[in-house]
């Protein structure tokens, strides 16, 4: 409901217009469905604005592929076309970084997390992309392939008018507190627990 | 996370391979962000298999356009150019729904619900879609403006394989009830809480 008014009125100095159009480090995380699919739903809204968005898919395999990313990826195809909404460049883990021209090794997942991240942080730095999707960041994070600290400081530090979204269950508490907006999504009730297995067109 | 199994195996005398592709009825409800973009996330899912999207969007204003709306029919556009993905619909009331070629009265918002509701009825007797988006359908049904046990009688008797998910707070109870998955977005931290507005891009 964007009719939503703040609850308090800060005292940091700034302009309304300043404070509302401040970057955001958002999370969504909890055992329940929706993480992923809301930070591309973000996304959708990034493309809408002209944004370029960059998508980092860590964890799941390469083999899988979701049609989150053939529907971006279509999007990003219309920018290429005729400049309609925002580039948009979606990168996964499981074979090799899309940047990486070289074959990863499937087994090393730590050190190709550990090179996401530093790509990340490259492009960060560069002011790369207004909207970065970080999906399933928070595993390779609780994993250890990803120091924490240096992940709250870059994105704390992060230069510009940069928007970072992380999903994944059980975020960090560091990084709970740096971010601007965490919700938690939170399973009621969900068809496996009634014996249904997942489905194409529901969860991928 | 896809590789999630079952935690029961139930006694319905259905195989797998149905029980997998079983129509689900999904609720997003909660106070958190998120409940309408993981349904527009599920809609990129639905295009992506090829499949008639229709969204319905209750309450927002029709000078209200969100960037879901231009990004989702764009991808119905690549759909009418050449095939690719599936067709998607995006009706919304606020000066009548896009159906029905009359203007609606802004005033008259119980009347444009139900007019929706009937509808969105007619269409799952026909199986027009296999995927519609209720969003925020939650509040003419708390406000009165369409029957809750009309609503559950043919979300739970509709025929074929439709799925459909319906967004907003405070779900009805009888509605959640009937629901195969419920998902609770529940607000951890709001940058509104901190004084600041909503943002393009990020709210709509």
């Amino acid at each position: 409901m964007p009719q939503a008014q703040p609850t308090a009125v800060p005292s940091d100095g700034l302009t309304t217009r300043q404070r509302r159009n401040r970057p955001l480090l958002m999370v969504h995380t909890g055992d329940g469905k929706g993480k992923s699919t809301a930070a591309f739903g973000l996304a959708l809204r990034g493309w809408n604005q002209g944004w370029s968005v960059g998508v980092f898919q860590f964890v799941k395999s390469a083999k899988w592929r979701i049609g989150e990313q053939t529907a971006l990826e279509a999007l990003d195809g219309l920018h290429t076309q005729d400049g309609t909404g925002g580039p948009i460049e979606w990168h996964k883990m499981g074979s090799g970084w899309s940047w990486s021209r070289r074959t990863g090794s499937e087994e090393d997942h730590a050190a190709q997390a550990a090179e996401g991240w530093a790509e990340i942080k490259r492009r960060l730095n560069e002011q790369r992309h207004r909207l970065y999707v970080l999906d399933e960041f928070t595993y390779p994070i609780n994993w250890g392939w990803v120091d924490i600290d240096d992940v709250v400081a870059t994105l704390r530090d992060r230069p510009g008018d940069q928007h970072v979204v992380v999903t994944g269950r059980r975020a960090h508490p560091d990084l709970l507190a740096v971010a601007d907006l965490v919700t938690e999504m939170t399973k009621v009730k969900h068809p496996m627990d009634a014996g249904q297995k997942g489905q194409r067109g529901i969860e991928w």
